[in-house]
């Protein structure tokens, strides 16, 4: 069975979450219908629903992230799963253990999911070709290879405020090539049909043959911002600038940080979007930021509705919040197994 | 509306607790019986209620402290909330994001409180005056400002004892000048009404005009102990000396440690009190801080019903436990909307 | 009472699990009994029962180990206690304050359960000398004395192969004069009665007299493993080599590393067991700590179920799952409580 992905079970179930390629759009459709009903949760006066009650979560990070760890913690917590954080460069593995002996070690206490983050491209997918048939690896962003739940709680906004995905013109700018966002993004976009998807930024910080991913390169900002719907901007990480990429923060701002005169060149309803933490400034201006067209903190939101909805998903194999356990007032999802299974591809391959 | 206090809602219910400055008696005394009522949720053997059942509490410390922390985290869980503790130095503020981005990120989670500890005075409020509509904000210590929560518990502890304040003489001992402990004890103390507030020290550890607080202020320990029937003994901060503020920690102790024979002075049912921790043989002798006359471990406990009572009152607006979920043979303590109002005036400010 | 154990409360109740030294053997099974009641929790899909719902569970480290700390810690979530882990080094003990100030804070916090770790023999004896009378303290680890809970986890793991103690010869392989797992190892096999057990290492790291603990003592690998039914491997800690005590990693693998050919000399049947984490190489060749006579991982799961029995244990001082809260097809394991009590000794003295 060739055609056979890592994320899926022998069912065709979503078993692991570790990267946007080689998803079906329809498994890609449920995933944001299901966070449309968990959004409803985290709104509400109680956040808890019993749906992963009994189940162990592990935070597992190489890399720290107290933003990223804190989402995945409260999504977890609010589905009533126990969680643990563990951070392993302070771990066992400073006593000479290996990965996979720490790995396993956590699953023989019955630890039901792993999310993890690791500074190296197909970590989690290495944990999840390793892992125990009871596991689920959600990648929480592994190198420069793909942060899929970040992708997704990109989608789930840009839904939010467009409806529908097939005329948006969508740009990404800045750091193209360092960015595990910009990828799963870009597999996201192009798998929901967008008419067009943009990368723009300078061309040391643009991936040689990107175009093969369906995208246009753009390297003037306000040329590429000409008529679009969505502007994701990317965060410009300071070693860049050391690394000889870029010439300064400043001319980084002058062509390619998002300032109201730039921002006039979109579509006047144009949203604002950006993974965070932002550097003010340096790729975005404060009154863009925190201005009218600004979803950044709307992302921020739906960020625990979306690991929410993977986190049942890969657990429960079903996308739909069973109705005995529904909060008053929850909207109804309907969903067959038929729309989650989605036939993987061989794709799905770690970078 | 010039009386509008930060801590109160529009309609005049208790939304933060940043210091006691400008809060009503009556507000301080409903906080007391709130707290009496947890008090016997503490000692029970199932230690928790579902009052903040599904809400969200972070722990936003930007200034080490084990103790205190562990205080709100099983106040909270007891409370049945979930927790999450943020260690602010180690978080993305190192990414150069700015704290009101912080915040705004954890808000847009859908949390429901913070807990500030910050060493700057004046922060909690700062947060709480950037927070939006639904989070509540309570200050767990800032600078030398306030650390309005200890000062409750202190309260607690001492109507635990003296039952009645209009006739108690306290003294509250050491390092004025430098805590935000003795500040709000001081607003504490006066507003609920008691007798006379000495504050005892070296002149270099007194602040200017404190006198206008209200307070007497003695130089001499044996004189300033005469008749008292608190003693609050203050922690000498190590970093003191350095400062060239005292001679050494032998001669402080000569002059202002506390010890049996200066204890005699007080009247005979004194009580001696502590926020911890303390300093043996420094500011206290052991025989003291261990002796019979020391509450010093009934302020630990009485600190957790007294959190619970605060966070309670500023999620719910109620100081009340429901009916429903009170724990058997719980006493009720009844309480109206009017004794938690409160009107706030605008005294309130931050130093 | 010159026999009364302080592990023991006056009724002659498991209260403190400090050391396996001077239990009963009917006490050892049952607690492999009652975890072998609690292995079908963590086997299941809510892996929780609501034993110790509202108790607080401290997790007190003064030596970091996240292994260890993880195990108790989803063992306390999993009974749905409410956890604190609490890094002392990290804590107010920085500040001055004893670690019977820190002590008595948390117990005036109503805490129910120290778990205690620390780099000194006898400190979590000493804890319990001085803990109030609410308080249960489990020692999970002290300097080199003792890791009782890792023995009963070892017990329970050799007791699930082979069924009966009386006809085992069991090897315990490596550093027995550092190893507190050797001891504690030791005291549990001997008072199970196990036909023989042999300690084997280079003489500078077995300790003297170590015979009159009613164990043999071999220099030769290959020669004590003759007809062994159960090897345990034990870490081999790298500082050893810098002490003088070791020629080197390589000869130590040489002589007393665990490779297929010196397994050959064991039964067919033997299985091997290690309590992590494993320096492969060094101790254990992959090989053998892969192969189908290693138990390794199963110690790890059976380490949960055996501490969510003995914190049970300890807190409600009885051993069963009470019917009203058992999972649905757990089997019962009937329990007097005479079986429980097991009259002390006064041999359980600290090192």
């Amino acid at each position: 069975m060739k055609n056979y992905n890592i994320q899926f079970d022998k069912n065709g179930r979503l078993r692991h979450f570790l990267t946007i390629e080689g998803l079906k759009r329809q498994l890609l459709v449920d995933i944001l219908d299901t966070a449309e009903s968990f959004s409803g949760v985290t709104a509400q006066s109680i956040k808890k629903v019993p749906l992963l009650r009994g189940k162990t979560v592990v935070n597992l990070f190489f890399e720290p992230s107290t933003r990223t760890r804190t989402t995945f913690e409260l999504a977890a917590k609010r589905l009533s799963a126990d969680v643990l954080n563990i951070n392993v460069t302070a771990s066992a593995t400073t006593k000479g253990e290996t990965l996979l002996d720490t790995l396993h070690n956590l699953q023989a206490m019955h630890c039901d999911m792993f999310v993890v983050r690791h500074d190296r491209g197909g970590a989690a997918h290495f944990i999840a070709q390793h892992a125990a048939p009871h596991i689920s690896v959600i990648n929480a962003g592994d190198g420069r290879h793909a942060h899929p739940t970040q992708a997704m709680l990109d989608m789930f906004t840009i839904r939010r405020h467009k409806k529908e995905f097939a005329k948006l013109n969508v740009a990404i700018v800045g750091d193209i090539l360092h960015s595990r966002v910009a990828r799963s993004q870009i597999h996201a976009l192009t798998t929901l049909g967008v008419n067009e998807v943009r990368v723009i930024g300078p061309e040391t910080l643009i991936p040689c043959e990107v175009e093969t991913l369906g995208v246009h390169v753009y390297h003037d900002l306000r040329e590429g911002l000409r008529d679009v719907d969505v502007i994701i901007m990317l965060r410009l990480q300071h070693e860049r600038m050391k690394g000889a990429l870029l010439p300064s923060e400043h001319e980084y701002f002058c062509l390619y940080g998002l300032t109201e005169e730039k921002l006039a060149y979109a579509k006047p309803d144009v949203i604002v979007m950006h993974p965070g933490p932002i550097n003010r400034g340096v790729e975005i201006d404060s009154s863009v930021a925190d201005g009218p067209r600004s979803v950044i903190l709307e992302q921020v939101t739906h960020g625990i509705a979306v690991r929410m909805a993977i986190m049942s998903m890969v657990l429960s194999g079903s996308s739909s919040i069973p109705l005995s356990i529904r909060p008053p007032g929850m909207a109804e999802v309907p969903k067959t197994q038929e729309q989650l299974s989605g036939k993987a591809n061989s794709e799905g391959e770690i970078i």
